[in-house]
C-alpha cells in the first residue's frame, strides 16, 4: 500500500422521530439519549464529537420538553463537538413536492442557525432513494457534499448486465450532477451508517473489528480517507469510542475521531477518482426492494392529505397573504407561515409521508395535517377579506362583484367556483341570476341555489357576528385570469338568456361537439362529434396487496404484476 | 342612594382554545388578538390594563408562533396591564378528576410565574358549575377570591317553590364555602362576562348604555361597587374603553378602568353583606341546561381516555418513577411528568372535554390522549426496568420471580396480570407452571401460553436488541400488597396442584359459595348458594339521543326519561 490510511470513525445515532413507536414513545427515548450525549460530552474529553444526524429538529423536540439544557447544548454546538443541521427533518424526497424539499432545508438552515454553527453536509442517510435535483438544492444553499445510504447499488450483477449507468458500480466516493449540471461530491454508505457502529472496549477485539471494517471500506473505495460510522437507529451514544481509539496508536491506519466536515475536507483533493453519477439515485440490488418504492402507494390518503396542504400553502396562503401585504397594506403573516410549514415538515420524514410507520404514527399525521389545514385556510381567508376589502369594482357592473384570483407565476383559464350571499329576506331564483365579464359580456355560468345557511364573521374589532343568508355557488370558466392577479366579474338579476347547446342527461351530456356517457361500470365515454372517435376513461382495477407497508405485491397466478389502472384505451 | 358607587370596567376576553373551530384555526385568531391586545398598550394610554381570562396556556399558545414577543409581553405583564393566570387551562371541574384539578392551578401558577406576577383570582366564568372543593383548592394555593359564571340563578322562581338553598338567591356577591369549610368571596356574573362588552364610543350612547348596567347589576348587588365586564368569547380587545370612561367624568357613578384585584379589594370590607353559598354551585333556571350537565354523556370515548391518562399519570408513572428514584437511584423525569400533565391538561377545558366542540377538536384530543398514554407508558416502564433490576428477589423460590408493585396509598388486594417470558428453545407448558407467594405457598393462578412472541428491548447504551421468546400470562389475585410497595412471588415448573373448587364452563362457573351464569340477554346473573338469592346484575339500555352535544334527551311517548342503565335489581 503506498498511501498510509486514514479511518474516520463519526459518532452519530440516526433518528426516525417516529417509526415503530409513536411519537412521544420515541421522544422519550430521545431525552435519553441526550441525557447520555451530554454526560458522555462532559466527562469524557476523548469523545470529540458528535453528528446529530443533518436535521435541526432533534434539538427541538429535546428542548421542548428540556428547555433548560438549551445553553448546554448552545455551548457544544459552538466548541464543534455537535454538529446539527442543514436538514429541518429527514425527508422522501419523492413524496413531497419541490417547494418542500427546499422549505426542509431552508428551514433547517434556520432553525439550527439559532443554536450555533450549522453544518453543510447534504444528508441522506435514510432517503427511500434520492432525486435528481438534489445536488442542485444543495448547490443552492452553498452545500457541495453530501452522504447517502440508499440509491447507489453495491450489486456487481447489474454492472455485468450493462443495466442503467447508475447501477452496480461499487462505488463510495461519487461525484453527483443534477441535470442542470450542479455537481457536488457524495459518500455513500455502502455497508450502511451503522459500519462501525458498537466497537468492542477490549483493544484486541477492537483491533480485529476494525481491521475488518477497514478491509470492506477499502474494497469499494478510492481514496486514502474510510468512513466509520458508529452509529445506527436511535442508537445511544458510545461513550469510550474516543478512549478505544486513543489506545489504539500501534494499528496500521491512522484512527481519528472526526466529523463529516473533516472528512469531506480530506476527501475533496482526490475527486478525479470519484465515479460518477448523474440524475437520481434509484438503484439497488433488487427492483424496488432497497429503495421500498412501494412506499409511495402505502396509506394513499397520507399522500393526499400532503398534497392538499402542500398546494394550500403554495398557491393559496403564500401568494395571496403577499398580495394583501401588497395591495392591502396587511402584515405578512411571516411567523404564522413558517409555523405552518413546519408543521408540515414533520410530516415529511421517511418513516412518516411513506406510511411505513405504526398505526399511531399516521393517525398523528392526519391530525398535523388538519393543523396546518387549519391555519392555511385561515391565512388564506384573511388576505381574501383584506383584499376584497380593497379592490376597485366599481367599474363591474352588477349586484355582487366576484373576484377571481391567480397565485400562479402564469395566467390560467380553469374552472372557478364561488359562493355568494343575498339577504334571507330578499327573494332572488336562481333562474334570474346573471354572470357578466368586466365588459359585461354574459359568461355561462352554473348557479346553484343553497338555501338558507347560517355563518358568522370574525371582525379584527367585534365579537363575532353571525348572520343567515341566502346563498348561492356559482361555477364558471374563468378566462385568461392574469398570472399573481385577479379578474373582476358582476352577478346580476337579469332577464338576459346565455345561449348554451350543452344539454345535461341522468347518465351524461352533450354539446354540439362533445357527447359524454357515464357506463354502468363506471368508466365514462368521450366521444368527438367530429372524429366519431370515442375514448373509454376512468376504469378502474381494484386488487388486493399481498406485501407489507413497504412492498406493494398483487399475486395473480403467482405472477406479481403492476396495476395497471387509468390507462386509457381507444375503442 | 346614600352610597356614591364605582363602576369597576374590566377588559377581558374569554378564550376558548378549540370550540366551533379546529385548535389551529382558533389560535391563527388569538394571534391576531394579541396583536390587537399589543398595539392598544403601546399607543393607548387610558387603556389601563386587561385581564388574559384566568389561563396561562394563552401565553404559551402565543408564544409558541411568536416567540419573539416574549419581552415586550413581560414588561406589561410587569406593568401589571396583563393580568395573567391563576389556572393552566379552564376546565371543566366534573370530568375531570381531583388531581386534575389541583395540577391545573399547580401548573398554571408556575407557567404564568414564568412571564411576570400573577393574578391571584379564581376563575370560573364558563365553567358548566362548579364543585363543592373548589373554594378549598383556591385557599390551598393563597387564593381568597374567584369570579364565576354559572351555577348560581338569577331565577326567583326557585326561591319562592323553596327549592334547594342554592337555587334562587340573587346575589352577585357571594361567600362560598367548601365542605371542609374553606371559605372565599366570590362574585357572579349574573349578567354573564360580557354585560360592558362594546361600549359605544359616542358619549351620549355611551352615558346611557352604562346607566344600563348599572341598573342591572344594582338589581343584584348589594354594595356599592359594581362589576362591569367588559369581553365576551373571542373578543377582540376595545381599544378605546379607557378614553371613552375618562370622557364621561360628570357619570353620576365613579367609572373605573379596572382590575379583578383592585374590584375584589374594593368589595372585601362589605362581605358580611355576601350571600352564603354552600358546596357545589350547580344551580339555574333550568335542570340542566344552563350548567349544560348532558355534556357529562357527551362522547363518552373523550371521558374514558382522560380517565385512562389520569390513572396511567397519577397511579403508576409517578408513584414507580418516584420508587425508582429512591429505591434504583435513577433521576426522577420532572420535565417528562410536567410535560405529560400539561398536554393532558390541554384536553380538559370546558368545551374540549365536555365533548361540545366541532368533530376535528375531538379527533385532535385523541390524539392528544394518545401521545400522554405513549409518554406515560414510557415513564412507567423505564421505571418498572430500573425498580426490577435493583430488587432483591434471591429469597424467593423458584425460575422466575414475579413483582406487584401497588402505588397506592393503602394496601391493595387485587387482580394482577403479567407476562413472563422463556427462551423459545426451551419447552415450557403451562401445565407445569406453578406460581408460589414468598413463603412459598402455591398461588391459584390462571396461566395462559401466548406462543412465541417478538419483541424488543431499548437499552441506554446499545442498540435496540430484538428477541423472540415463549410468553404466558400469569392472573392471579395479589394479597396485601402494601401501601407504595411491593410484593414478590415466583413462577416455577413443578408438579404441585392447586387445589381449587372452581369449575368453569362455557356460559358460567361456581365453587362452593357463588355461581354465576352469563344469560341470554346480556346480564349475569350471580347466585348466592348459602342465601340462595340471586342478583342480576349489567343489564344495559340502549336509548337514542334526540339532543345536541349539550343536551341528552330521549323520547318515549313524548316524555323525556333518563337512562337506568346499570341499576341492580335483586330476583
Amino acid at each position: 500500500m503506498s498511501e498510509k490510511k486514514t479511518i474516520h470513525f463519526i459518532s452519530h445515532t440516526h433518528w426516525d422521530r417516529e417509526w415503530y413507536m409513536p411519537f412521544e414513545a420515541h421522544r422519550h427515548q430521545l431525552i435519553r439519549f441526550f441525557n447520555r450525549l451530554l454526560d458522555t460530552l462532559e466527562n469524557e474529553p476523548e469523545f470529540r464529537s458528535f453528528h446529530l444526524d443533518g436535521q435541526a429538529v432533534m434539538l427541538e423536540d429535546y428542548l421542548e420538553v428540556r428547555p433548560q439544557k438549551r445553553a448546554l447544548l448552545e455551548k457544544y454546538i459552538a466548541e464543534g463537538r455537535v454538529m446539527v443541521g442543514p436538514w429541518y427533518i429527514l425527508q422522501d424526497e419523492y413524496l413531497i413536492d419541490g417547494e418542500s424539499n427546499l422549505r426542509n432545508m431552508l428551514y433547517g438552515l434556520r432553525t439550527a442557525a439559532r443554536y450555533g454553527p450549522v453544518t453543510k453536509v447534504g444528508y441522506f442517510p435514510d432517503a427511500f432513494g434520492n432525486i435528481s435535483q438534489a445536488p442542485q438544492i444543495l448547490r443552492g444553499f452553498g452545500i457541495d457534499c453530501a452522504a447517502l445510504g440508499r440509491g447507489v447499488s453495491d450489486y456487481p450483477a447489474y454492472a455485468r448486465e450493462g443495466k442503467e449507468p447508475n447501477y452496480g458500480r461499487r462505488a463510495s466516493e461519487i461525484v453527483w450532477r443534477s441535470p442542470d449540471g450542479s455537481e457536488i461530491i457524495g459518500a455513500v454508505f455502502l455497508h450502511w451508517y451503522n459500519n462501525a457502529s458498537e466497537i468492542p472496549a477490549d483493544p484486541e477485539a477492537a483491533r480485529a473489528r476494525i481491521a475488518e471494517i477497514q478491509r470492506r471500506c477499502e474494497s469499494v473505495s478510492t481514496v486514502p480517507h474510510l468512513l466509520a460510522m458508529n452509529g445506527c437507529d436511535h442508537q445511544p451514544v458510545q461513550r469510550d469510542i474516543g478512549a478505544i481509539l486513543g489506545k489504539l496508536d500501534d494499528y496500521p491506519a491512522k484512527l481519528v475521531h472526526s466529523d463529516f466536515a473533516g472528512y469531506f475536507d480530506a476527501i475533496r483533493p482526490y475527486k478525479e477518482r470519484f465515479s460518477i453519477f448523474e440524475g437520481e439515485l434509484d438503484g439497488d440490488f433488487t427492483n424496488g426492494m432497497g429503495t421500498l418504492a412501494n412506499t409511495a402507494s402505502a396509506r394513499i390518503y397520507l399522500k393526499q392529505f400532503n398534497h392538499q396542504c402542500e398546494t394550500l400553502l403554495e398557491r393559496r396562503a403564500e401568494p395571496l397573504a403577499l398580495l394583501a401585504s401588497l395591495y392591502a397594506g396587511t402584515e405578512y403573516p411571516a411567523d404564522e407561515m413558517r409555523f405552518a410549514w413546519k408543521s408540515l415538515l414533520k410530516n415529511h420524514p421517511h418513516d412518516s409521508i411513506c406510511g411505513c410507520s405504526v398505526d399511531e404514527v399516521h393517525t398523528g399525521m392526519v391530525e398535523r395535517f388538519k393543523g396546518v389545514r387549519a391555519l392555511g385556510r385561515s391565512m388564506a381567508d384573511d388576505a381574501l377579506r383584506s383584499l376584497s376589502a380593497v379592490l376597485d369594482t366599481s367599474e363591474v357592473k352588477g349586484e355582487r362583484a366576484v373576484t377571481v384570483f391567480n397565485p400562479n407565476l402564469q395566467p390560467v383559464t380553469e374552472a372557478a367556483s364561488v359562493t355568494v350571499d343575498y339577504p334571507r329576506e330578499e327573494i332572488v331564483s336562481d333562474g334570474e341570476l346573471i354572470l357578466r365579464d368586466g365588459e359585461g359580456v354574459p359568461v355561462a355560468a352554473q348557479i346553484e341555489d343553497l338555501g338558507v345557511v347560517f355563518d358568522y364573521d370574525l371582525p379584527d374589532d367585534r365579537f363575532r357576528q353571525p348572520y343567515y343568508v341566502r346563498r348561492f355557488r356559482i361555477t364558471f370558466t374563468a378566462q385568461e385570469v392574469p398570472a399573481l392577479g385577479w379578474k373582476t366579474y358582476a352577478l346580476a338579476r337579469d332577464a338576459a338568456e346565455i345561449s348554451t347547446d350543452l344539454r345535461v342527461y341522468r347518465r351524461g351530456m352533450d354539446n354540439r361537439y362533445l357527447k359524454i356517457t357515464l357506463n354502468n361500470d363506471g368508466s365514462v365515454t368521450v366521444k368527438d362529434k367530429k372524429t366519431r372517435r370515442a375514448y373509454i376513461t376512468g376504469i378502474f382495477e381494484d386488487t388486493g396487496d399481498i406485501g407489507n407497508e413497504y412492498n406493494y405485491a398483487q399475486s395473480k397466478d403467482g405472477v406479481t404484476v403492476l396495476s395497471t389502472a387509468f390507462a386509457p384505451k381507444i375503442r
